[in-house]
């Protein structure tokens, strides 16, 4: 399983409480809008590394509430300047002036924002982007309209990638074991791997080339040496 | 020169009142904060491709008061983590909560944070990044400290890579003729080049991939195409 390599190249993996005790101490010098800016970067960096622009121009990105869900706004606003052309399902719009603006962006771009997962969704496209939930999901917490939009991205036929914990997952045990758990194919860790990133054995990438060495010698964690100027780098 | 050719990859040259109110349009649904991450990111990155990390690894980075200091703060962090080690400075630091954010991210670590250019800076690194003034910058606006230290940026031999504006010159009309005009050997113009870039015939990039197609067709300007994922083309 590729939770070995994760392990390996980053130290260990973090718990859904550590990841919440890391994020505050990046925000104590850094704004959510920065640290989103980065994310989201690097998540359609590593996307567009994974399905090159030329064969899969058009992902589906589902953003949850959350800042799992901005991540995927500004990840599907970077894409549509690489040349991709996403469609977004956002059904629970936060109306905190951060998320206002990230929905007004790609707005401005004309990418399509939905509430639903649209019919004929795995014809029109040819990858999803699953930024539903985050390290701060708890399973049993799953409300409408999610939960009807996590089984139907488990029951599509494209292929899934799932920024920092695929959606529904326990992010310390994983999966729960069921049919309707997300299976995705690529994992975009951001950060830190979680713990849950133990149950994955598709291709992983770490994302997140901004934690200062404090924070990381506190968690007890590394990252992997990342090439150039890119911002994300494959475990 | 250059210029012809940077008016040709970009359809036109903008005027500082044109840049100025292209900005504020941006500013109505992005914050300064996710923009700025952006456009340091850009010319970290632009700077790594002029002078590569094995033979240039120290850079000296000296930022103003405003945002244009403000995009040299996070290009200074992202090229500490790109493995440069840069030194700062940073004499007039402002006190608004983004840049003591900003100045707290670079301490963090470990960048030195000068307030003046230090004796044998020409030896002790290998170019000057100079982020001091932008596109607001009027002729006859210079004060201390920074009119004692463009003149030493000026004199300094070390290789020189302006950000959006090389500091001191005209924003429209370009460098006042002096012994004292900066003499970029770089310049990095941010989301599209001001009409002094007409007066520069260096290695120019752009950076600012994220300008929506309303703002360009309004301001009738054009970006050439960037390569996959990267946040900047030379022209």
């Amino acid at each position: 399983m590729a939770s070995s390599g994760a392990s390996a190249a980053c130290g260990r993996l973090l718990s859904a409480a550590e990841a919440a005790a890391v994020d505050e101490e990046l925000f104590e010098s850094f704004s959510v809008d920065s640290l989103m800016e980065l994310a989201g970067l690097s998540v359609a960096a590593a996307l567009a590394d994974a399905f090159p622009l030329s064969s899969h121009p058009r992902p589906l990105v589902v953003c949850g509430p959350g800042n799992n869900g901005g991540d995927g706004l500004v990840a599907a606003r970077h894409l549509w300047h690489f040349g991709y052309r996403p469609t977004i399902i956002y059904p629970k719009r936060s109306q905190k002036p951060l998320f206002v603006n990230l929905a007004a962006q790609v707005g401005a771009l004309g990418i399509p924002v939905l509430d639903a997962m649209p019919p004929g969704a795995d014809e029109a496209h040819h990858m999803l982007l699953d930024c539903v939930f985050g390290f701060s999901f708890k399973p049993g917490s799953l409300r409408a309209p999610f939960d009807a939009i996590l089984p139907a991205m488990a029951a599509s036929t494209l292929p899934l990638v799932s920024v920092d914990v695929p959606s529904g997952w326990d992010v310390d045990s994983g999966p729960a074991g069921g049919a309707d758990d997300l299976r995705p194919a690529v994992l975009i860790s951001l950060t830190a791997p979680k713990a849950c990133a133990a149950h994955f054995d598709g291709r992983h990438y770490l994302g997140g080339r901004f934690v200062p060495p404090a924070i990381l010698e506190k968690y007890g964690f590394t990252q992997p040496a990342f090439s150039g100027a890119e911002q994300f780098v494959r475990l």
